[in-house]
């Protein structure tokens, strides 16, 4: 079996530099440009582990707009409240949260909890509770407000909201951001830098984290994947429970197997009100402990994978 | 393993009362109000069962309007009539219903049958078996209207038909209710109370029966489910029958592990032209079988869960 | 076990007639009104057999108008004809009906082919041979017209045509119908049985057929089904093949079992650019193979199944 | 087991020529006409295959216009970028396309890429290499714009424009083409033929390759599949990625019966940011070590087969 790498060194494709693209990733974004770094491989994190799996739990029920999407029809009429509709965001806090902590100690891992700002304020105990049993606390916007077309002043205020929020709640500085459904704007990853903030996850195009350059300055990227989550699997595509197991299994079956030569991460994600219900609980607790059977695997919070990127001198640099 | 419970009590949560949450669930409906008082952790239902399983079966079909939406194109042209749509529903009280009616049977138990007025005035000599084979009639409005929107005496009196249909041709007074697609309205709890109605089944929000306040006097709940329910799963997300026998599975699964520390309560629906087809009959047959092979577990009838949860002094009261 | 009749005889409803309920499911077709004559139960069809199967083979590719309906986007631009859907339309006829043919012949069975006339004159050979190998030519229409809002004579012009097609090309009388989408209109009854029709198929309302009265006179119903048909599940739901296995082989588990008390009919049904293809065959062969293990079924044509209903006493009689 | 050709020759349909259907396939593209001459049954391709499974491999991201279609909601506000969206492509040469060159490699298989001009372009090392390992380039336009509505010097240019992208970055004369969606217009063909094009594989009618008369020379098609594809079942479908796995094993069990008696061919599809994925590569390689372990089958280019089809004398021949 030959690898990519072992193709390019046998026709000497490096040596003539031709594998590095001017990939030019930020063209839609007015303020990164620049050129791609290719890292050299690597197949151990700091840690020894050759694949470090995170897991995202979404904190957002209770802090939705009046009427917000659901599985009911979305055709209310106007002037009306979908009560059922609330209900079913309530079972987020009221059974969904509490269950995947439970979980979450039974199976000995730490999670990030992206929380939306409404949401913790709905429901500081819960909040509090998830930061006391040691899982990591993300920003994820104030409220579900759209992000991407605010004015710059109007979306800092938006993200500062939200992290204050959840600092005032739980005690805990947010240093990672998700923007409402993976859309930032031309302008969140500056303001992002500008309050502190150490990563985001809104990127797709790596199973890996890296570095990009804001401002002249490093910013690190935590990816974050629709292939293994459950609003997109079970809301989305109407997977059933046991197909999620089986996909996901999947990926880490390839992702294990590239991780001999490679280092790679990969990241699954739960939202209260749905990862939390018992058919997603139950198929979570498989896939974890399938995860765990192998060696050399790592289950990480965001932040301490955003650290690792920081320190890890032959990471991916997009600049 | 440590429970939630545990870590609360450890880390002095309770003390603290941090972890009675403002919930003001009912913020969306101007008559309910209050705080929520959390139940002791009580592991057994007064029958001495962990879990109780609960399965409805609705009795709709022949009730509905012309050209109700079904498997078929909804693009009639005007001024005729979708015939085999009717069939389809036609089948639910041809085959449907009588083959799950002769399935309880023969797996030994009894269910709550929410049956829409007009469907129990077509087929009267049906729905007076239902009852006559020992299984609960519950209301369902008096047809397919949608209840939310309507003005108070009229909702009254349309809830008050359906249940007044169901006495007469079954002698069952039904003292439970479910709107249709589960959307009550904001004066729904009130007529039901008005109209002696104990219990409501239109909230997703739990995995157990509870109480709430309907001016001033306690009111049950008696939570449904969209995740074991075949109108939504295999109509309305296209799961085959296999699925929704794993995915049923997955959440017994998990919800019997929580029950050895907590009551739990599981939902289970069925419609007459959806679940009553063979294939989902045998699909139902798997799964009840699969339940029992489990000690302390008990199906009831959803007027048996709504006394057990009046009768329980640790029962979840959210006001 | 208690059946559903015994519970009707322990309790005496027959005595009081309560069970024969005035369904009037000919309410939405102004010529067809009645009582219901309820079976005596007879558990064997006069073949001996306990559970009848019935194959359909739609074959309608090569009739469709322009543009019809394929996986591909329904967004062409005006004038421009879909060319990679008109290919998907051939495979029909070019690999599709050979194929199933072929696996017929392989499995031992005989099945009806529903066929429409512009798919007949553009293919007559493969037309002929497949009455040629034994299989029933069933009428559907003379193209993909639309035929429930005709008027009495063109849908009487257009029913005619396309089994004089039929009968030119094959030489097979059609006795069975068929219509677009199963969706007839409120004469097709009475113009088949004026044609010299014997039966139809566009009804889901049972698993076993039927008698209806056209105009005083008897008419045989043998009913169709969506739960085990491609069109539907592969195209319409998007079931993988697998699933659709699975499904059909718990269709059929249920109705064998209750063939042990009561006569039964299952239904399944190949269209020739969806179950033609190699993996729905290979589905197929997998589901025939696993019925035929079970003893006293039988596979018959549609024809012969109406014909049992018009020769059996007890047979079910809506009128 | 009589096969259809058994049939035919029992029944003496092809002596009276009752089988050469006028299948008139090009109707609808007024420049192409003629008979269909069918092929006498030849058991095995050039190479002593019986079965011959072509593999695609789109390289379609970095081409695509700005808020292509995505997962993502299509709901972008106007004036902004889907960012995320963007990432999501981006996952298509940064993940995809080289862990699929290293699959291919592991398995040692070759594979046809169908490349977009302007994807080339924006990434050409990665083209190149492509090519370098052994692979074929074959063209897929210039761009995503719609095809079929080109006026034909349009057309043209738009073709030639992404031939020549592919030739100067990886030296390889692309000899196959593929249009936007499988959507070919009326002149596709001839713009085609005159640009030195050997082959197209816009046709999704049969299970084999076939040779069509453009303007009186022959011209070769290699037919797609949409059943073994993953952006129609995957993004289109929303199959798992075992579902994929099932259901392609399926298809290949078939076809590889049927090449007893008959040569076949068997096509499977992958795109960069879909097929590329973990979850997806290791369906792949479930699948083709499967499909390896039967003996008389080969994998082979597009190129290679449209080359058999015009070396066998007994091939298709659809004029």
């Amino acid at each position: 079996m030959s690898s990519r790498r072992d193709f390019i060194k046998k026709t000497g494709l490096i040596g003539i530099a031709g594998i590095v693209q001017p990939l030019n990733v930020f063209a839609s974004s007015p303020k990164l440009n620049g050129h791609v770094h290719y890292k050299k491989e690597n197949t151990k994190w700091a840690d020894g582990s050759r694949l470090v799996v995170s897991v995202s739990m979404q904190f957002e029920a209770g802090g939705q707009p009046v009427n917000a999407e659901s599985p009911f029809p979305q055709n209310m009429q106007k002037g009306f409240v979908d009560l059922p509709g609330e209900t079913w965001y309530q079972y987020g806090y009221k059974e969904g949260i509490p269950r995947m902590l439970d979980n979450w100690d039974k199976l000995g891992i730490k999670v990030t909890s992206h929380m939306v700002g409404s949401a913790v304020l709905k429901n500081p105990a819960l909040a509090k509770e998830i930061v006391e049993r040691g899982h990591e606390a993300a920003a994820h916007g104030m409220d579900w407000t759209t992000e991407y077309s605010m004015p710059y002043e109007t979306e800092k205020k938006f993200i500062k909201d939200g992290a204050d929020a959840i600092k005032k709640v739980t005690g805990f500085t947010p240093i990672g951001y998700n923007a409402n459904w993976l859309r930032r704007g031309a302008n969140t990853l500056e303001i992002l830098q500008e309050l502190g903030f150490k990563y985001h996850i809104d990127d797709l195009s790596r199973d890996e984290p890296f570095l990009v350059k804001v401002k002249g300055k490093e910013f690190a990227v935590v990816p974050y994947t629709i292939r293994c989550n459950d609003i997109v699997l079970i809301e989305g595509k109407n997977f059933s429970a046991d197909q999620f197991i089986r996909q996901v299994k999947m990926e880490f079956d390839q992702l294990y197997q590239e991780s001999e030569k490679k280092r790679r991460q990969m990241s699954i994600s739960f939202h209260d009100r749905i990862g939390g219900t018992p058919q997603m609980v139950a198929a979570t607790t498989e896939i974890i402990n399938y995860i765990k059977q192998h060696k050399e695997i790592s289950f990480k919070r965001k932040d301490e994978i955003a650290q690792m990127a920081y320190d890890e001198k032959s990471v991916i640099r997009e600049f």
